[in-house]
């Protein structure tokens, strides 16, 4: 910068003579000035993109962290009493082995042009980190957009959701052991590899496929793990008896609404901090138009649950009112920010809608969804993603349509091979009598709830 | 930055003949470029102002979403098991309604200045939204305040909110749909109305009435519409008996409790995101005193129940604790900025001392208020719009108590004609054989906690 | 900017007949100039900056806040349901008398240098906070860091962070009124002069000693508290029965549980915002790089604890896993920043094992803990200001020592002196029938569930 000086001196001086020479001068001025001046204010507002962004992906993060406990009141609400303890225990169990695995391979799968993952496990025992600490503007990975620490972080706790959505299903009946290898598996591979299409910049989003927060890619994707497994799994003992479906209550329907509210509010960052960005008055203003739609799809599923469990039933029913504004949401993830508000309700509507029909239908399949995680996460899952070209004009049907079934075919094949060695190796399933016991006292000795009496 | 080459051009052509010229012009290129530095530094600043006031608003608004969550799980604890479900579903529905109908009708007539009401119906059903996206500086609604989405997010939240004070006190007794309904009107119009008085910068606000964050606006108007349905439902059978109170205990205190940490968590979004703004040294700092003032008023509400508890029952009443927090919340909401940390908890342990006589004063009125809405609402939002005075200059008591009183009478009289005409058209009440068995069974057909034996 | 002045320089230098005045013309030009333009860039990024480490404190503050939230639910779990109530009323109330005390006394003492606590009893009655309203950059106390009123935000939840963790040992036999004494003395006294120590610049500081959001500083000095607290007040009435533990177990793992969820999401407050700034690119990605170590911490530490009980007890302890995984936050608690993520796991994993083995000890030892928090806070956290020195260079073990056993030396002996003279004048156990009973009729007549027979 400092030889500047002496080219404007010297331009300056060279103008002396002739008058014509100073304008000539002060254009050569302008450019450096310009540069100059621009490149300060431009350093500046590149810390402040760069703190935002940060930021977003740290809020984001911690919001859909709350998902986690989100699903685990939720499943441990709609679980029978006999089998809560084991339903807190996989889902504190299977976040744990998520945030580890995701650390130890799947990341590294998910964004495979940085092959840090080799040197990481090495580096990681020390105090290597993915940028080193007290990172600087020159030092950072790429220094336009975010830390690197925090994309890892916000991208971790996706992969955890995935896994959440796959222990509802399949509860009261699997055991413990194979669930979580089950779960190793999905967020060390089958996640990120999926996720790598669209997401790490892959085949599927160079094929126009467009799932802005992961209606298809978290959602779709835990929900056809899930399907797989109940259908290999086979449903609860007792659940349909001469062609009836046997109602199994749920033992605690304040935690399950309290799960509702968790990942109501969790939703916010899972779909807000997907903008990526909000350090410029349009990102932050597209944040806070995903905000917007974002609650009010999940009002539209829940009312529109309400209203059609009443009409059909007469009674309102509650748990088709969570799940109702759970699929609202689902439906919404995979474009949350082009919809105006009203289109957003209806979307979510619409998510509520599928719920109310879907549920029975899974059970006229004798598919035993504990939670109605199938509903809300596959099938809403699914409508979202190909809701995304109501209001957005840069996606076609054709790409939503090949990511929804290439997705499907991967996921499906992949959690089959793993749900069916796992099956062969250790078994999956808890024997008669320790279902019938429940997995509380079978398998963990110890109760849920064990001052109150049974009804 | 454009101007500078015309100051360099000036300076060298004024300079050239005379020595004191090139002070004068040095002093001309000080002033110019001042201008123009300023003017890129301006808007590097207006965009952070944006943005940052964009995040608090986003910020607090999903912690306001969170009080959903709290009121809901306070109003399930407080309530007896048997009707713990229809609690949980009024608490999911109206939020779900307050969303759908402020949007639709109460944010235009809050701001009836944007007559976006109507375009946006039909604009909303494809991708209008409150500001296009990735909106630029020129097109922001106001560049110098923050996004219209982030707005009306943080702005529905309250309107919410005023619906949720509601459900708590005709829990027990009222019917699901009636109660709808009239959530529907006030969330559409009644709190609107009024609400646009001062913060749509109507009459109110020009009569100098200081309502900071709602202790009148929110919080005293979902008083006065309980206090009316309240008195035109009557209270739960069996609750006055022989001139004496009936005791109802809550059915799970560890909910209650979680729902007034969560109410208390949420608080900070409320009072603090109603700073409006965080963009300046100036503004953050205030929303930081607001944080303060806010905790150590609602730490004062429950030492002050907690206290007087002890000293009028022997023994200190959790309850009353947890209610004498939300009325020191309450109480500190009209005015949380200006007054110092001592008389911040000194105005929350009034209110903790108003919930204690003020919840058996409106028994022995036959009042019934299952959750104690009233005292913690109504009457500490009161004394809470009244005590900005002792520390507000700006404030008058005239200008106080004008909009106390002219919120009372139009609320009780807009509520009370609705819920007369609710009454007439389709009932208010569950029937006697229903609010004995419970609303859960009797209504929904579910009970929230069915494997556990009722004591 | 700066290249402006050379602009102005040339054209000085271009207009003259004596060449030295332009010069000093220029370099008059020179000193406005950086003054002006540097000076206005230098106060938007200093204001940025303020803005950003206020926003760090607020948001830290609200999420160690719900820290206390969590603690709340944790106990309320783990205590027998006779104990629920009083277990919940405690938590309320030693964190509202922290808010309080903290206030009054215990921030001054911590930070010796602000003498703000006499003028401030008496200003604080009126609108004296810790910083004017509306404060300007020239009236902040220091504009380089942050808001004070944050700072005092922030600082205030450690304080009650450390209260929390001596209700759950002592729980379910110590009388509400001793109890809530010495919180007071803990919250006024206690904590903040070992804080000042440290975080007060006073002489660990100077000795070296390293512990980055406390692992000592907050949750060993809570364990030795509830230790010395436990050793005094005897083991629950049954605990140890002919050299045997008799399993008491909690009365609901579901609220345990998110207790346990509601702590680690509040941890990445407690960890992140104590890097205490995040305005630079250096800080922000340090804070990030904090919220992943810290999650890896915690998911190490459970699993750590899950497979130890498998093999250890054949059938996964739910308990124990959840205690594993808040000894893995703690642990990583006094270095959260330089550890890679594979060192943060495995600190986290041993604290995990930790648990596993020192909850059995202390059982033998006859000391009750009732829900495990010496295990967790206070022999977690020594391993944790250990594990400094595995990743940080600048610390020493020497210096580690010194402080852990300082602080130990410290709080045992104000501690032990405290209770003795609670115990002595106001008695510190419940008496045996009402042990038995349990406290929540006993002392507060007022059952948490009293709808649900017991077991």
């Amino acid at each position: 910068m400092k030889l500047t000086k002496y080219l404007v001196l010297g331009a300056a001086l060279t103008a002396i003579p002739a008058l014509g020479f100073a304008q000539e001068a002060a254009e050569a001025v302008d450019a450096v000035e310009a540069t100059a001046a621009d490149g300060a204010l431009e350093a500046l507002n590149t810390e402040m993109v760069f703190i935002f962004n940060t930021l977003l992906f740290i809020l984001g993060g911690i919001l859909v962290f709350w998902m986690a406990a989100g699903f685990a009141m939720l499943e441990a609400g709609l679980v029978r009493s006999k089998n809560v303890t084991m339903q807190l225990m996989k889902n504190v169990a299977l976040f744990s082995l998520a945030a580890i695995f995701y650390y130890l391979i799947g990341y590294s799968i998910m964004y495979p042009g940085d092959a840090w993952m080799i040197e990481g496990w090495l580096g990681a025992l020390g105090t290597a980190g993915l940028e080193p600490v007290g990172v600087t503007a020159e030092l950072a990975d790429d220094v336009s957009y975010a830390s690197t620490s925090s994309d890892f972080f916000f991208q971790l706790m996706f992969c955890a959701t995935t896994a959440s959505i796959v222990s509802g299903t399949l509860a009261e009946r699997i055991k413990l052991s194979p669930f979580l290898v089950f779960v190793i598996v999905l967020t060390a591979l089958i996640y990120p590899m999926q996720a790598s299409w669209t997401w790490g910049g892959g085949w599927l989003d160079e094929a126009g496929f467009s799932d802005f927060a992961g209606s298809t890619i978290v959602h779709s994707v835990g929900g056809w793990a899930a399907l797989t497994g109940a259908l290999i799994l086979g449903p609860r003992i007792g659940r349909y008896r001469d062609g009836r479906t046997v109602p199994m209550p749920g033992s605690n329907l304040a935690l399950a609404t309290l799960g509702t509210f968790i990942l109501w509010m969790g939703w916010f960052g899972f779909n807000g901090a997907s903008q990526l960005a909000m350090g410029t008055i349009g990102d932050v203003a597209d944040v806070a138009r995903i905000m917007a739609n974002t609650n009010t799809a999940a009002a539209g599923g829940a009312i529109a649950a309400l209203i059609l469990t009443t009409v059909l039933y007469k009674k309102p029913d509650l748990t088709m009112v969570l799940n109702g504004a759970l699929a609202g949401l689902v439906s919404i993830t995979a474009e949350p920010l082009t919809p105006g508000l009203g289109l957003a309700t209806i979307i979510g509507a619409i998510g509520g809608i599928i719920v109310v029909f879907a549920v029975p239908m899974l059970d006229k399949l004798k598919i035993d969804d504990v939670v109605g995680a199938i509903p809300v996460h596959l099938i809403a899952g699914i409508w979202g993603t190909i809701a995304v070209v109501l209001s957005n004009d840069e996606a076609s049907l054709g790409a939503q349509l090949t990511g929804i079934i290439a997705t499907a075919i991967f996921v499906v094949v992949a959690s089959g091979v793993v749900w069916l060695i796992v099956k062969a190796i250790m078994g999956m399933r808890a024997d008669q009598e320790a279902e019938i016991t429940g997995l509380d006292m079978s398998e963990l000795g110890m109760e849920a709830y064990p001052d109150f009496s049974k009804g």
